[in-house]
């Protein structure tokens, strides 16, 4: 395809949403031709999809129901928005792909990675991000710096230990997909935001300034 | 699992709700204690999960989306209903199960098997059925004894085509899975019905009468 796929990743409290309206203010200043999304972006059936996996009655959905239901939201927004987008030679800047279930479902729900990339087939095989940037900092640090501030409650509620092992299996596909890029969030909000745009010049997805 | 698993199989036309209904009836009369479900089965996630997949307006929904939709269903329906039901040491007899998605989805629709099978593979693995009755006419025969009576509208609106793939799909998984027994079914329903009764007795599903 002619676009390119950019991901982003990253734990809670990682400041991704931050960097992802940083990024976008970036590529409209720079009139790129891209458009910015997530799962499951405005798809009718994925929307339908999702709001069964995030509705607080399904207490008794179990994990391969949940992972198999994401797989389904992510194809259908694939085909209906994303492909259409990179044949149409844009940047696509998706916020959350197919890592997030291999690190969150995957090694920190303990499903395995094998399954969950057998169940995400798809995405993996026809249409790979051809870029995913990891926001790199582990939850507990992220967690310290919250701390006293806009506290995150799901942060709570699923408890630091899950969120080491989302961590955790982001690290460790970080070894193994050589397209995934981490990057270092230890300075601050500007620092870590010009620190994503030089990856992308130094790849070649949008021109130096 | 101290309980047996058997599911049914079968192209649209070939009988199968009519061969469920009288093997249920000699359930009865024989006192065994089973369950007879089908997918969704009564579980509120998996009923949900369906209406997504049969409502008429999503006709943007693509096959991987629909074979994963099916798998979520049938994962959570297996965990809700069939397990409890097997490990309390009942015979749960499952109208379909996952050679139909591997015939529909997989053969008739282009998917592959390999993809559908991996998408399925809590079911196969963990679940796999310990017989599988699979009511062998093919489709344009079932069609002509059909045709002038209660002509099947679903079978027109898919084409003959497309269920006669379906049919190549179950012959192909036959000779695949040792677990998969035809039955004939060019007799009358009562001759159809007794030659079931009879594969249970000599499987030791069910005792002679």
């Amino acid at each position: 395809m002619k676009g390119f796929f950019l991901t982003v990743e990253g734990c809670e409290g990682s400041g991704k949403s931050t960097q992802l309206k940083l990024l976008s203010a970036r590529l409209d200043g720079a009139g790129i031709d891209y458009i910015l999304t997530r799962e499951p972006g405005g798809s009718d059936i994925a929307e339908r999809i999702r709001a069964i996996i995030l509705d607080g009655k399904n207490t008794a959905m179990c994990d391969e129901c949940e992972a198999l239901l994401y797989a389904a939201a992510r194809v259908q927004h694939l085909k209906e928005k994303v492909i259409p987008a990179l044949e149409a030679g844009k940047l696509v800047v998706c916020d959350r792909y197919v890592d997030s279930s291999l690190a969150y479902q995957g090694y920190a729900r303990g499903l395995g990675e094998e399954y969950v990339a057998s169940i995400n087939a798809f995405a993996l095989k026809e249409c790979p991000p051809d870029l995913t940037l990891f926001l790199n900092i582990p939850p507990d640090r992220a967690f310290e710096r919250k701390h006293g501030a806009d506290r995150d409650d799901r942060m709570e509620q699923l408890g630091l230990p899950f969120h080491m092992r989302v961590y955790e299996g982001y690290l460790a596909l970080m070894a193994k997909y050589p397209r995934i890029c981490p990057v270092d969030c230890s300075g601050s909000k500007a620092q870590t935001s010009q620190k994503i745009w030089d990856i992308l010049v130094s790849r070649g997805v949008v021109k130096g300034q």
